[in-house]
């Protein structure tokens, strides 16, 4: 299967997941509701859905089973895009070409919505079908996903990103935002997959744990290298408006050669940590070609 | 064991336990983490904590054990303390007398430290030590902790409540916000806490989920009566500021001697289903008691 299909595929299907979720819960807070459901419904490429579909599937696991850590980790996703809009985080009046949360409700209702959307990814995660031989990874799972969500990786990441804004922070610095902000969850998508075999042994999470951190990174840099050299139309956003705002970007702190660079070894890092595993690796290694490729 | 004794060992307890968790956090991000500490220590009464040692004690359970169940519960509270005071929701400068968290800090820094405070629950709830064969026990707490925060429970009561402003609500709305708004959690409360007995029963679990129902409930009611009856001083908040906000409130809505009847119902409604349990029940009657007989 190419990574196009895999992607669209596993795309339609997490997109279904998340709309059964919210459709099962009664109408008693209509606003509320309507606003997790447009929260959810702007998330965008679904990376980290994929990324639990694709490694689950790599080791065997059956795809009912992997859609509940699939939508909990993008319900993670979706709350902390919500929050991060506000206008006292990022203050974004669009997403996506889209209103966001709180232009398309109220301030009070998008706060309340993304922290819903925090508290439905543990409850998915909890109570998502699973057998009971999974008893013990499944709370690995939830741990792993706390972790990855609080104040030790994005909560933290954005705080750390709050606290850079306006200053110039050096390549170490960036790096730390990077890693805390998108990366803690990135990660933890592919922790969530492969738990989902009960027998995974540590090997192989910690190859699929280096897989991730690469790609997660190497996406970040590609962001910033687009930001660069990218079309206005094809972004979605103004061409230039990193550079505009000041921030600290890599092809800003290290020259847009370097950046590009950087993608590449951070790309054959992911591909040399996909080579320890006894498993078909292709949709993983496509997709981090994919990662330093995309143009938008 | 009196129950102010009981509840000032505990108290002392859970601050002590709050503070641990807080102070083995790296300070990677220091005003986030000063935020979520500061945020954790204007809790107050520590209701919920206190009904999960209560019930965990009564059942048995090491006081060590309950000390991961409690400081999640916790944990959960203060987040939505500090969420519900942003001007988005309630709008409210001071908590306790003191400065709410983005009148100390700002509304960017709460809003994550509310963000992190929720993931840090699941986190403590996940991670905290407890034997293997609490392992399925644990994923249900995980569960119940996150269906009592989230849209069906706090979430979607601060919903109502934001819906009902400004409106003349009934007797049975008014039940309603509170029982999400506030009842889920003191309900899930007694939950965890009994679930740290690894062979507690169904019955257990049902009769003491009527005792928090019942005293839940009764603790608003009794709240909005203060408001009419008390002192100021007393009260920490201008005595009649419901009134003066048009809130619907039980005094508003059925006369404040119905409203006294009521909470004497609910006392009772909590003593009964406490009459159904085999344990010595002293620290929960008195705990009803106090409830009802609390005059700030």
């Amino acid at each position: 299967m190419t990574l196009d299909d895999f992607a669209n595929q596993h795309r339609q299907r997490i997109d279904d997941c998340l709309l059964t979720q919210l459709d099962t819960l009664p109408t008693m807070a209509p606003r509320l509701l309507d606003a997790m459901k447009y929260g959810l419904l702007l998330g965008g490429k679904r990376v980290r859905p994929f990324l639990v579909y694709a490694v689950g599937e790599m080791l065997g696991v059956n795809s009912d089973l992997l859609d509940g850590p699939a939508a909990a980790v993008e319900c993670i996703h979706a709350y902390s895009l919500i929050h991060d809009d506000l206008p006292a985080m990022d203050n974004d009046d669009l997403r996506r070409g889209q209103p966001t949360v709180h232009k398309a409700f109220d301030e009070g209702i998008a706060i309340l919505a993304g922290d819903a959307l925090q508290t439905l990814a543990f409850t998915i995660l909890a109570d998502h079908p699973m057998p009971t031989e999974l008893m013990a990874n499944r709370v690995r799972m939830l741990s792993s996903l706390a972790r990855a969500s609080g104040y030790l990786g994005m909560c933290g990441g954005q705080a750390l990103d709050l606290q850079a804004e306006g200053c110039r922070i050096n390549l170490a610095e960036l790096e730390k935002v990077h890693r805390h902000k998108t990366g803690a969850l990135i990660e933890c998508a592919v922790t969530l997959g492969a738990l989902c075999k009960p027998d995974v042994d540590e090997a192989t999470l910690s190859a699929l744990h280096a897989y991730a951190a690469a790609i997660g990174l190497a996406f970040q840099v590609q962001d910033d290298i687009l930001d660069v050299t990218a079309d206005t139309t094809i972004l979605g956003k103004p061409q230039g408006s990193d550079l505009a705002q000041q921030k600290s970007t890599y092809p800003a702190l290290m020259g847009l050669l370097e950046a590009q660079k950087l993608t590449l070894q951070l790309h054959a890092k992911a591909l040399t940590a996909l080579q320890a595993l006894p498993y078909n690796t292709d949709i993983l290694e496509a997709f981090a070609d994919y990662i330093i490729e995309r143009t938008y």
